[in-house]
């Protein structure tokens, strides 16, 4: 008789009915002999108002779940509803892993850890003084300070909105006041990314219902690392352009992957594997699309 | 990968807890290959007024549970959440399994195929003609039910509470028009007795927490078999004294766990295993408690 604990586990989002992440995570259990049941729970389908989470949280937490993932639009808004909050977390404002445990409601944020496993993962030795950022919102801002954890000693915001870019650079440079923080716009982009190793990209384009190109593909030169949050597709247009003009590139699958692999070990205790993860995920999105996921390794 | 639908199950009741029927579920879906998380969600323990049975199934039904097992206090009170109910839990004016499904919530009574099957199965060829009845409670309820489908012409129904043993065969004649179902004194069981084919044990009496003979040991003649639906302690001492005194037995431990053979079968659609359920029932037990099972058998 197997006496190990039984998890169950949600996804509170809109829109997350075709999110990844569920069968991920019960692919990776089933292979570790682990029963595990993972729902999405689509604000929009269910109709909850997402400032209702403090009513979906607890519950959720009545009806045993063991942790939800939180993500878009209610990472900021779930803070107010946990009893601690671990100190990356704290920091960003903004949680998207909650543990329901015997001593209270714990949040996390793996999209910040997931990042900077992605990286060092994904582009070993790739060089962080300074980096270029495309975008500066949710997952922009744990990018940002997952790259300023990872030794980036100047970061440059760029996003269509000055004042948000703004608003980040603030925030950012008041948590890493030994980094040097600053926006530029996109005509700026030829001389700030003259200077820069690697640019990373956090905006929706090259997502399958935004096609295009962020930036100017000319822009793109060998030297600089490109990285892309996007992971549908996998293969996005700028990581394919990236890779013609001969750049290292870092997939958002990689970062897809490696918050899922941070989230797994939080609720279990049990460290997953992550290319078992890793290729789990491919499968998925190969299940899931025609692209051939091999073109995106 | 594996594509099968990782199933979510809850048990609502007070002091449910401890229940078996849950790591049974568990155990038999393991041995099928299928995911399958079983929660008990008790009354008690959430702080949760029984009547507020309504706002508990709308929650588990947003957050993903295919199906809840329904136990006391809610078996009737459920009724009224439902959109649909199966004749023979319908007649019975109580449910035990409700299935979650896309065209509405559908209500089912295992409880009385569950006595059916066991019955069955632990005493084939008993006679079913004329049954004495000790109890007239939920549980009794669909025991005598279930008895009146498998033929049995006269039931006698014998509870210390005169009016609920009168309601209860008021209720089963007017359902089974057939039949005779009679009531009888605790001093009129020896006459009743002697006319019976067997006697069905449907009150606490036996229990860890209620230990005792539910009536004279010295009623139990041979030619008589008899049922007890208490099963914690499996072997109850009305069971012992019966065996003792050459009586063919049949313990609460069958009807439990064929009332999870048949709530498996509504949630999963696939048949389970009913040897190995009982299996795991009788591994839980013995875990449970310092009891030898094969005792019980």
């Amino acid at each position: 008789m197997n006496d190990a604990h039984p998890y169950l586990v949600g996804l509170i989002g809109t829109g997350v009915l075709p999110s990844l992440t569920p069968p991920m995570h019960m692919a990776e259990a089933r292979a570790l002999g682990i029963t595990y049941v993972y729902r999405p729970l689509d604000l929009t389908a269910l109709g909850i108002a997402p400032d209702r989470i403090g009513d979906l949280l607890a519950w959720a937490e009545r009806l045993g779940y063991d942790a939800v993932n939180v993500t878009h639009p209610c990472k900021q808004s779930v803070l107010a509803h946990l009893d601690r909050v671990d100190p990356v977390a704290a920091a960003l404002g903004a949680v998207n892993t909650v543990l329901f445990t015997p001593a209270g409601r714990v949040g996390y944020n793996t999209d910040t850890t997931g990042f900077a496993a992605a990286f060092g993962d994904g582009l070993p030795g790739a060089g962080t003084r300074h980096v270029v950022q495309l975008g500066a919102g949710g997952a922009g801002s744990a990018v940002a300070d997952a790259l300023l954890r990872l030794g980036t000693t100047r970061l440059s915001i760029v996003d269509l909105d000055p004042i948000r870019a703004t608003a980040l650079a603030d925030d950012l440079g008041r948590r890493h006041p030994l980094a040097a923080v600053d926006t530029a716009s996109a005509a700026d982009l030829p001389a700030v990314l003259a200077d820069a190793d690697g640019l990373v990209h956090c905006t929706p384009v090259g997502m399958a219902e935004h096609p295009g190109l962020p930036l100017d593909a000319d822009l793109l030169r060998p030297e600089l690392w490109v990285a892309d949050i996007v992971y549908r597709p996998l293969d996005t247009e700028l990581l394919v352009t990236a890779r013609e003009r001969g750049c290292r590139t870092l997939s958002g699958g990689r970062m897809a992957v490696h918050q899922a692999v941070a989230a797994f070990a939080l609720i279990t205790g049990t460290r997953p594997d992550p290319d078992r993860m890793t290729a789990h995920f491919l499968d998925l999105v190969a299940a899931d699309s025609p692209v051939d996921p091999a073109l995106a390794r």
